[in-house]
């Protein structure tokens, strides 16, 4: 293996370490999904959640370092959006695995088949 | 909202919290690829890595506690297998942001439809 290609597999086993790290938490799951709807400022974004400032701040931050979110920072307002290109890492990874309940539903489809009159 | 629609959703977060933090650890992905080839003896899958037994053992019994492994134990051989169910979670979780991609692959389309001859 050349290195350069040792340092991507690295780099991206990283990248990996954390998106999943930072989606492994309701509250910053739920920052993506309010910005899956609209861009928003951290001020709208912190509203629903019974959570501090800071501390709504500190999990966009995990995000951000993920590549999940952008922040452009207008004086002392930080506008905030997705980036959901990150995830496509996931949906790779993923890829792997997706035979395994896809087998599954196949063998259940036989079996549905099998043990009941045809259906349309 | 029913409560018990509530208990459910809180319960699926809780379970996509434990996925996904399972899911955050290289080691801990690397077992998980080597289970979906064979299931394996907790000592046949520590031999590739610069790892101790026990600590091994606790990323598996974190992969356990994700559901992303079962553990069947005989006597002092303890045999692991994939259990790939739970990633049906993260599937739909992904679900709702694929379109952010596929999106983007559809004005690249037609961006390079718009500007080269037309491709057979």
């Amino acid at each position: 293996m050349l290195s350069s290609e040792k340092n991507e597999g690295t780099q991206s086993e990283e990248q990996l370490n954390l998106i999943f790290r930072a989606l492994g938490d309701r509250t910053r799951r739920a920052l993506l999904a309010a910005l899956s709807h609209r861009p928003a400022m951290v001020t709208e974004l912190a509203e629903p959640f019974a959570m501090s400032l800071p501390a709504v701040s500190r999990h966009i931050r995990v995000l951000e370092g993920a590549g999940l979110v952008r922040r452009a920072v207008d004086g002392r307002v930080h506008h905030c959006s997705l980036s959901a290109e990150p995830l496509r890492n996931v949906e790779a990874w993923l890829g792997h695995y997706r035979r395994f309940w896809e087998g599954t539903l196949d063998s259940l489809a036989r079996h549905v088949e099998g043990d009941s009159e045809t259906q349309p």
